[in-house]
């Protein structure tokens, strides 16, 4: 039986909380069970470097972690002066999950930055994350298409992101928290869009491998899990959810 | 007339809320008017190693703001690898003001390490910081008394923080709010305890200078405004405020 | 069709040259066509500090490409004082790998060091660094063996990876080269055992997605693609191959 | 009885050596009992990238003690490769406290670095800079007078600081040594002008507090070791001394 | 008797491969006995900022060892996050050495950067990468002398380095092997150019010093290794020796 | 006609003066024309890891510049974050030259600290340092002499450096002073002891090269500057040149 009498399919609660904090364009927090994610979602009317004079926007994400977000304490990364590795690998897939749903020429010379501050963790920080950021970038660029700076949204399906795994007993779950994230044999991430298709699959063993069959057997939930999360978004994002099916029309 | 309507001795609505995050000793989210900070307090069974061997513990205290807490995004302190002197400077402050209350012979050997996070700013964020970090340490010092750990609670006073200025019509008010803070020709905090004894003052002249009537205006309503943080400190840490009193008493 | 008129199941010329530098345990040069990786294995007497008094041992990887591997030279992670995110991805993703087949406990209280330095690159760098990484290690712990340090070959199976990839006109190859690295809709890196079992997947749309069947259809070349690796890492190995067989028969 | 012999209102011996070293445009060796600081100012004919195109100039100062300026060696910052946060507080405060007597407009776009590198340390190192600092910074500024680029002192006032304490017997005593700083309960630095004004205070309780009549006590000394200190300052400035009277009767 | 029963003034086996590397304008593999290092000159179409319109160029060379090029495993200098300051030393020693030889103003606004990884190292590293480095960069301009960018070589001589060194029993020997330089009491490095004129001599004692007599044998021995040296880099560049001869009669 | 009218052979002024700085064990301020240098020397009494249980000492050098030493300003290394390429140089070749003249045996498990801080540079800051350090050393060995923490002085001979240069008029010349130094074809600086022998050389031609006879030439200057030098070291250090005498015989 799993923590929380949960299913095997089964997500944990989930909250995406709008307007959280009030100066970015998009702030979301968002809820998963016990992990809470602070996504905010700014506008910079200008791109980095390497992509000037393209004609064409970008995404960029940033992750962190309250030092006590986790049951242990963890130094500050600032304080050590660096980003770990898991760190850049987490705010790397969350910029190019983004980035897979957005029409960057629609979108023009400006920068979103995606800000995912972990406040509390209990398994699936990363996931949360693309979950939220994509309500918070939604929001952010709705408000261009409100101020009349865009004229379309130019965002071109829905994109969330879940955990599966496998475990010792050889089950496979969907969402793990943290006590199942730490005895787990596998750890799969998968980032999926609107339309069924994959962004991104990351699938680890942790001192251990997995088959076929349990591969197939975990893309299976995460489909189930991520079809559910759409809908917690349709819901955060209210009326802009007309403008994104408008564009997938288009596309 | 001040932004929000409020008299010159007037505080903005404050309220801290305690069990924010549920990993940490001790945890608060104290909000000022518009400037929000969680203050987590952790304990660690051991000292840092100047400390070492002194029968003593150490309170240690670290500052950040979410890079979207500010009507501007700031760059992420982590990202450019190194702490600013403004983020130095107010930490250095939080944990000297902590020290000034605690006992650290009773605390023993053990570490408080405090967290300040800034999640949105206007305003007096250092001060609020103290503020809450005061509650969120005796939260997490009441738990070791709870749990038979230390007999006592090694607090000898309350500490709170307030910010006073100068404004450019020479007006001396209490609590600046971020646009009072930008415009105000003269900036000080003050940090007091419950017995109506400083622990820290910093009065800056922001490309001004100040008389000595005006200082002693702005102490005035410092004492005033702290007097009143004093009674939300107590309500926020329910029966611990008898253990401080018992303990003023020993003193 | 494809450069060097490579069928889409085709690999690359493999090479894998051993003792290629005198000082290492273990060392090997790995050419997959135009790539060329000097992976070195160094066996150190002691584990990391998290590690200790456990009594098993570690593997940890360094990755890193001399400036001018590529095309256009690349500014030295050294002379910029810090590791990049890419960099850091790929050494976690080597070391993460080679610890699915290594028996930490029978490999005792010591540390493994692969570094795997990429002196020239035409894409494939990281599968080509674990595929020669993999013969490095065995080189060095079958000189442990040799030398009745190690009873056994504490490796419990092969191990190699290998790209695969969705081109725009939606074809699926294995072994990507950089101009067909450049232009795929898709990128995913599989690392399997010589069980057959997966060890890590990571599949990447870039600015793409992909779909359940594309996936299928990678996995398919990769696992074909990865059988033939096996061929030459035997090879390379030589009478170490019987100890592998031994400890897969025992496992 | 102080160390020295001195009354509680009584200064250190001070002397300010001016054109201590030949390069900077000013440069001045002050030295306060055993505490010495060379402080050189330069002018360079542009503004940081923030202050760029407002028509005005910028003053920022760096400050440094040698490894073996104190009893024991320091390590050196540039070896440790950051500054601490001690440092970028007493740099932060002497660049705020020089502009706090510069007319930015009348300066031009232009920038005075002041830099102050303590040799010897004997308590006071941070008034010492300022005090000297400003006599560098009016040396510098009087060469631009002298060679027609400015065609007055843009100094609106004197400057200059003294540290003020509260020892362990109650009693407060003016411009502290090293050993009496080692056992003071409080610690106050106080930057006036000429015209006995504030611009600075930092009064710190050394884990202990202070009560209001110690403060106004602590606050007298300190204007009276101050109004000492301008006539050192008048000195050594010689004949732009003149030219800082004209600038105040004017504003 | 020396290891491989050399005589005093006997080189090591030497071979320089070029086209080593496929990407580099110029590369080279030299190899010194069983020191090895991969030399690629790279040219780019600027200069730095500080050469900018002087209508001359800039050689600049970067020196790095792989972490097991030597018996015991180096720690890398990217994962430390700082260059050692030996490394330093080389790569200063490298870019000024080249640059004697090298006619900046014929060169034009372009940057030759010149990489030197050594990956085996048995001694004679940076002498080694000197003379290698000079055949590569020969060869990255003798590209674009073939590409009608240039319209001659501007290189106005050969250039190569040695060591020499006075063992403890006051033998002075060339071509140190690492055994050697681990017991030498002197260690001179000797640049030389094809007229034989000195660019650099380094010579130092070891907690040991050295005679006048010792010097002159020492640069006898130099200048006689670093003759042999010459004949094998005109070998390794081919046709491009005669461009070398004529510029020198030009000069 | 040199600048201040010196012969080719003429050594600037000279002063080493002692007692410079209270704290540290060995100090001096020694003026070479306009370059002043504070050397002083720290006893710590333990070694470095690297050399423990040896039962030897060690002595480490380092070398800073005021920012204002010189006619420009530098940044200052410290706020940069790192040393030089150029200060990690003089710093290891100053820690080199002194250990040449010290019996590390006799020093004991203590390390000697050398600290070089060049407050005003006009050529020759390295090889001055070295000369000053070695009397700050002196200073400091001698009071643990004095102190009977050392039986005798563990200098084996006096110790000093000074450079010599080739004009562009082929004039070889001795002690540049900056403005020689700038146009100088060749630099050398010669570190040698009190019985003539060398403990260092290193001649770097500036954009040019050296013949040998020109060598010989810049090996006479220096030899006869450093001769001088050795008066004055004598004179500095008083008595303990009678300590450095007894143990020369004894060597």
């Amino acid at each position: 039986m799993r923590p929380n009498n949960r299913l095997e399919n089964e997500l944990r609660d989930i909250t995406i909380e709008t307007g959280f904090i009030k100066h970015p364009e998009g702030s979301v927090l968002i809820t998963v069970g016990d992990t809470k994610v602070i996504c905010n979602a700014s506008i910079e009317e200008r791109v980095p470097p390497f992509m000037r004079n393209q004609g064409k926007g970008w995404i960029t994400a940033e992750y962190q972690m309250l030092p006590r977000a986790t049951e242990q304490r963890n130094i500050r990364e600032a304080a050590k002066g660096k980003l770990s590795g898991r760190t850049m690998e987490i705010q790397r897939l969350i910029g190019r999950a983004l980035r897979a749903v957005v029409d960057l020429e629609k979108l023009g010379e400006r920068t979103i930055w995606v800000d995912c501050d972990v406040i509390q963790a209990d398994g699936g920080t990363r996931t949360a994350s693309i979950t939220g950021a994509f309500v918070a970038m939604v929001l952010a660029l709705g408000k261009l298409v409100d101020n009349k700076v865009l004229e379309t949204l130019p965002i071109t399906d829905y994109l969330a992101a879940i955990s599966v795994g496998v475990m010792p007993d050889s089950s496979t779950i969907l969402d793990l928290e943290y006590v199942e994230d730490s005895q787990a044999a596998v750890d799969m991430n998968v980032v999926m869009t609107g339309n069924g298709e994959f962004v991104e699959i990351q699938g680890t063993g942790e001192e251990a491998t997995f088959s076929h069959k349990e591969l197939l057997s975990m893309l299976n939930l995460a489909e189930e899990g991520i079809t559910n999360l759409f809908e917690y978004q349709k819901q955060a994002i209210g009326d802009y959810a007309q403008l994104i099916d408008q564009m997938e029309e288009v596309e």
